[in-house]
C-alpha cells in the first residue's frame, strides 16, 4: 500500500493512458515526457521547459548534483524547485546511468534516496543497474541482484523518507526470466511509480524489437495501478509507439545530445542541420532562423538553439499524442509513425504478434475514432483481432458482407464498431440493409454473447427518419435501450438491462457490487474498484455493462473505465460510471 | 515557343522537380503553394503571407476583382502587386471556377485575359471549364471544346499580352480520352505553365484515386519543360503525394474554407477544433493560445488564427516537401503521408500500379537516402521495379543474397543502391562478403549492361583500410573509376570510359552531341539539351553516362540531370554534368 495516491485513469485509447498522479507536491499529467535538466548544461532552464514549452516536469541527476560540493550545498540548502526556479514535479535520477557507464558510483543507494528526499524530489529513485542487450547472462543476473537488493534496502528505510514518491526499476535485459523475476519482486514492494530502463546498445542500433519484449515483459509484472516510466526514451518519433505499449512517462536528454551533433529531431525521422536548407517545422526557433543562420552561430548558442528545436519537436509530439489518446486515434498515430524506420515497424509487428493477450486485455472496446488500414500489420491490431474473435458469439442470421480485415460479418454489424467504423483502401461500405431484427440481434450477441439475441421477444426498432440510422429499441412497446449513433452499439435502459440479465447466464457482462455499496450504487454512485466482488473477465474499458448486487439484481447499468483484470488492482478508482439505476438518487435525479 | 523561360530543374526526386521558374517579373521557386488571398476575406494579408509564412506567391481571383467596381479600379490604377503590398509571384485565376459553379460567368475569356494582364499578373490564366467527377460523358466533351476554345483564342492573343506568363489547364474529368484529346491540344498551343483541374466531388470525397488518374493522363500529355500547376489541392497531407506524381505547384483557399468550418489542418489529418484540448502543433498560433481561448473568441478572429495554424501547416508542409526531394526522401514521405487516410494510400498503390512508365522514366537512378520499406506498396516503387528489372542484366557470378523486396541480389551488388540501402523490418543485412571481381562485374553490368563485365582485362580493387568497403577501381596498374561509398555505383575516369565504349554497344549510355558543341564539351562544358543529338534512351536523372560525338569518340564523362525522353523537349537546360573531359578546359582546370 503506498503512502500516495494512484494513477488516476481519465483516458485511454492502446494501452495508454491519460492520467493523473498526486506526488506529494504536484499533479502529474500523464503520459509526460520528462526534458533532463543538466546544471552543467542549462542548454534550455527550467523556467523555460515550463513557460515556453509547457512542461510540467522535468528530471535531473541527483548524483550528479551530490558529487559537486557547490550544487549539493545549494540543493541542500534551497530544494530543488527553488534551486531550478521550477514550481513543476521534479523527478531525480540516482546515479545508476553512471554504474552503468563506469561500473561503480561514489555514493551509497541509502546515502543518495536520503539525498533525493531531503532536496525535495517529488519523484526519487533507487539505484538500479543499468543493461545493455550485450550483457551476458550471468552479469545481467548479477545486476538484477543489485537492483533488487537496492530496492529491498529502499523498502526497509520508507517510513523514513515519506513526502517523495519512490519509482522501482526493473532490469533483466534480453532475459525473460530474469526480467519477470525482477519484476514480481520489485512488484511486491510496492513502489509509487515503477521503471523500465531501456536496453542500452540496441536502443542505438534501432532495436526497437529487444525494447518492445523487454517493456512488455515488465509491465506484464508490474500492476496497472501506478504508473511506468521508460527510462532514456528520447526520440519523439517514438514516443506514440511506447506510449500506445503502456508507457506513462519517459525521460530524456537526448535533446540536447543530438543538438550537440546537429541532429534536428522531427518526428518522421532525424535530419542533419549540415545538410538543411529550410526547416520544416514552425517552431519558434525555426521560424525565427534560417538552417543557414544557426549553422553559423558560436557553438554553445548553436547547441542552445538546436536543443531547443528538438524539445519543441517532443513538447509537441506529446501533446499530440495525448490528443490521439482523447480522440481514439493512437495507433493510427504509431501506424503513421512506424513508418519513420523499418526497425520501428518491426518492432509493432512484434508488439502485435507476441504480445496478443496483453494489449488487447487493456484495448478499449469502443472508440470515438475509426480503424485506418495503413500496412499489413494493422490486421494484428488489437481490437481487430477482438473483433474476429468476438464475430463467432453471433449465430443469427444469414446475410453477411465481406471484409479483407474481419472476413465474413453479419450484416446486422455494418454500422457496429469496428466493423462500420474501419477504411481499407479500395473496400467500399457494403449496399445491403440489415432488417431491425439482424441488426438488434447481431449486436446483441456480438455484444453481450450469444444468449443475448433472445432478450427481447418482440425487437422493434426506431430509425432516424432522415438517414435511415437505427435509434432506439423496443420489445413490444417498452422502450429497452438504443443503439448509439457513432459507434452501432446497443445502450440498454433499465428495461432492456433487466431483459439481458435474465438472458445472458452469469458472469456475462456483469459487475457484483459488494453488499455494503448496494444502494450507493443503485442510486447512481460511480462503482469504484474497491465496490466490486467480482465482475465478468471479459470486460474492457468503455463497455456496457450491467451492475448488480450478490443475488443478481440489477442495481444500475453503465460504462466502464477498467478491464476486469485491472480492477483487482486498484485501490480505489472508477471503474463503472452509471447511465441508469433502479433507486432515485440522493439528491434527486 | 515561349516568351519566358522554361522550368530550370535544380533538383528531383520522385517524379518532383526543385525548380526556378522565371516569370515576367519574379523568379518562381518550385513547388509552390499558392494560398488563395480573397480582398474581401482578408484573413491572412499578402504581406503576412510573404513575411510570416514565407509564402513568395500568392493566387487571386481576377474574376472577383472585375466584378467589384472599386476593386476593379484599384487594379487597373495601381497593379496587383502594389494594390496587394505583395513584391512576390502572383497568379491569377480567371473566373473558371464560378463559370463551374453557377454555370455562366459574366465576363467574356478575351476580356479577362486582357485584364489580368493590364494589372499585371505574374501569371494568368485561360478560362477553363473545371468538372465535377459526376459529370456525363456528353457534359464532360462539351467543357472540354470549350476550354479548347477558350485556349485557342487565348493563342490568338498571345502577341498583343506579352509580359505575363500564360497557364493553360487541361480539362476531361474521369474521361481518358477527352483528357489525352484535350492535353494534346493545350500542350501543342504552348502556354507558358500548365494546368490540371482537379475533379471536383471526387476530392471532396478524399477519392485520390480519381485525381491520380486524372493527374497522370494530363501529366503524358504535357511537355516535362513546363510547370504543371494542380488547381485546387490544399491539404497538407497531399502536398509531398501529389509533388511526388510531379505536380510543380498547387493552389488553395482550404486553409480558409477549413478555419470557418473549425477545421484543424495537420499533416495527419483534420482536427476539430470543436474537440481539441491542447495543440498538437508549434506554430506561433499555436504556441500563443489554447484551444479553448480559441474557441472563445469573436467569429472573424476565430477564423483569423484558424486560417494562420492552418497556413502555418501548409507552409512547414512544403518546406518538407523540398527538403524530401533535396536529401532523395520524398516517396518515404510520400509513404508516411499516405497513412493518414487509406484513400490516399489507395491513390499511392493506383499511381504505383498503373502508372509505371510514367513514374519510372522520371525517377532518378541514384539518390541520397535509401528505401525504406514501409508497406506492401513499397514493392511497387519505380526504383524498386526498375532495379529488379535491371537485375537481369547481371549474367556474371554465382553467389547471391536473398531480399524480399528485390528477390535474388547478385552478392556483388551488396553494397549498390538500392539493393544495399533498403530497410526492410526484420531483414538484416547479408553476411557475405564480394570478391573483388564479383563486385566490379556485377555492377557494371548492373549499371551499363551485360556486355560490360568485359570492359575490364584485369580487374584490382583497392578498399578502405578502415572499413574494407570499395575505392579505386583499376585495370591491371591503370586506375579506370571507382565505386561511389554511398551508392556503391561506378563512376568511371576517362581511362574506364573508354574501356566502357568499347565494350558497350551503342547507344548504351551514351550522349552524343552535335558537331558544332563537339569542343566546348570536350574542354568541359556542360551538355545543354540543345547540344544533343541522340542519347541512350535508358538514361534517367543521376546516372553516369558516356558524352561522345557522332562518331562515338569520347568527349567526357559526367552525370545527367534529365531523362532521355525529357531532353528533347527542353530548348536549352543541363542535361549532362561533366565530370572528366578529353582536352583541357578553356579556362585551365
Amino acid at each position: 500500500m503506498s503512502h500516495l495516491g494512484e494513477l488516476r485513469v481519465r483516458g485511454r485509447d492502446a494501452s495508454a493512458r491519460l492520467g493523473v498522479l498526486q506526488t506529494a507536491g504536484r499533479p502529474l499529467r500523464t503520459p509526460a515526457f520528462f526534458p533532463v535538466f543538466n546544471p552543467n548544461k542549462p542548454y534550455v532552464t527550467p523556467r523555460e521547459m515550463r513557460e515556453d514549452f509547457g512542461f510540467g516536469q522535468l528530471i535531473a541527476n541527483s548524483y550528479i548534483l551530490c558529487r559537486n560540493p557547490h550544487l549539493k550545498e545549494e540543493a541542500l540548502e534551497k530544494g530543488l524547485h527553488s534551486m531550478f526556479d521550477f514550481d513543476g514535479v521534479i523527478m531525480t535520477d540516482s546515479g545508476a546511468y553512471q554504474l552503468f557507464k563506469y561500473g561503480e558510483v561514489e555514493v551509497s543507494n541509502r546515502e543518495i534516496i536520503e539525498f533525493q528526499r531531503e532536496i525535495g524530489a517529488d519523484i526519487g529513485t533507487i539505484i538500479d543497474f543499468p543493461m545493455s542487450s550485450k550483457l551476458s547472462y550471468p552479469k545481467a543476473k548479477e545486476g538484477t541482484e543489485i537492483t533488487i537488493r537496492n530496492a529491498e534496502e529502499w523498502a526497509e528505510m520508507r517510513e523514513e523518507i515519506q513526502g517523495t514518491a519512490w519509482l522501482g526499476t526493473v532490469q533483466g535485459s534480453v532475459y525473460e526470466d530474469l526480467v519477470e523475476s525482477c519484476g514480481s519482486r520489485i512488484a511486491s514492494l510496492g513502489f509509487d511509480y515503477f521503471g523500465a530502463g531501456s536496453i542500452k546498445v540496441a536502443l542505438e542500433r534501432y532495436d526497437y524489437r529487444a525494447q518492445v519484449e523487454y517493456f512488455l515483459r515488465v509491465r506484464r509484472a508490474l500492476p496497472p495501478n501506478r504508473p511506468i516510466h521508460f527510462w532514456g526514451i528520447g526520440h519523439p518519433a517514438t514516443f506514440a509507439f511506447f506510449t500506445a505499449l503502456g508507457a506513462d512517462s519517459f525521460d530524456s536528454a537526448a535533446y540536447a545530445i543530438f543538438a550537440v551533433d546537429g541532429r534536428y529531431m522531427t518526428v518522421g525521422g532525424t535530419l542533419r542541420l549540415q545538410e538543411l536548407e529550410e526547416f520544416p517545422c514552425n517552431c519558434p526557433i525555426c521560424m525565427g532562423h534560417t538552417p543557414k543562420e544557426v549553422r553559423a552561430l558560436p557553438e554553445e548558442e548553436r547547441v542552445r538553439v538546436m536543443s531547443k528545436h528538438n524539445l519543441y519537436a517532443c513538447a509537441a509530439e506529446m501533446r499530440r499524442v495525448r490528443e490521439a489518446i482523447r480522440g481514439g486515434w493512437l495507433w493510427e498515430l504509431v501506424q503513421m509513425r512506424a513508418r519513420y524506420h523499418p526497425k520501428l515497424l518491426e518492432g509493432l509487428r512484434r508488439a502485435f504478434s507476441s504480445f496478443k493477450e496483453e494489449l488487447e486485455l487493456r484495448e478499449p472496446f469502443s472508440k470515438k475514432s475509426g480503424i485506418f488500414y495503413s500496412g499489413e500489420e494493422t490486421r494484428l491490431r488489437p481490437e481487430v483481432l477482438r473483433s474476429k474473435e468476438l464475430l463467432a458469439r453471433v449465430t443469427e442470421g444469414e446475410r453477411f458482407f465481406h471484409s479483407s480485415l474481419f472476413g465474413r460479418v453479419p450484416i446486422g454489424l455494418r454500422y457496429t464498431y469496428p466493423f462500420g467504423q474501419t477504411h481499407v483502401p479500395g473496400e467500399e461500405e457494403t449496399d445491403e440493409k440489415p432488417s431491425d431484427e439482424e441488426l438488434v440481434r447481431q449486436i446483441l450477441q456480438y455484444q453481450f454473447g450469444s444468449e443475448a439475441s433472445g432478450s427481447f421477444a418482440r425487437i422493434r426498432l426506431a430509425r432516424s427518419r432522415a438517414t435511415g440510422m437505427p435509434r432506439d429499441v423496443y420489445d413490444g412497446e417498452v422502450r429497452v435501450g438504443m443503439v448509439r449513433s457513432h459507434d452501432g452499439l446497443f445502450v440498454p435502459g433499465l428495461e432492456g438491462a433487466k431483459r439481458l440479465l435474465r438472458a445472458i447466464p452469469p458472469p456475462g457482462s456483469r459487475v457484483v457490487v459488494k453488499d455494503e455499496r448496494r444502494e450507493l450504487v443503485a442510486r447512481g454512485g460511480t462503482v469504484f474498484s474497491d465496490f466490486v466482488s467480482s465482475s465478468d473477465p471479459r470486460i474492457r474499458p468503455q463497455q456496457e455493462v450491467l451492475v448488480v448486487d450478490d443475488g443478481d439484481s440489477l442495481l444500475a447499468t453503465g460504462k466502464s473505465f477498467l478491464s476486469s483484470q485491472e480492477v483487482g488492482f486498484f485501490e480505489h478508482h472508477p471503474f463503472v460510471g452509471i447511465r441508469h439505476h433502479v433507486l432515485s438518487s440522493a439528491q434527486g435525479d
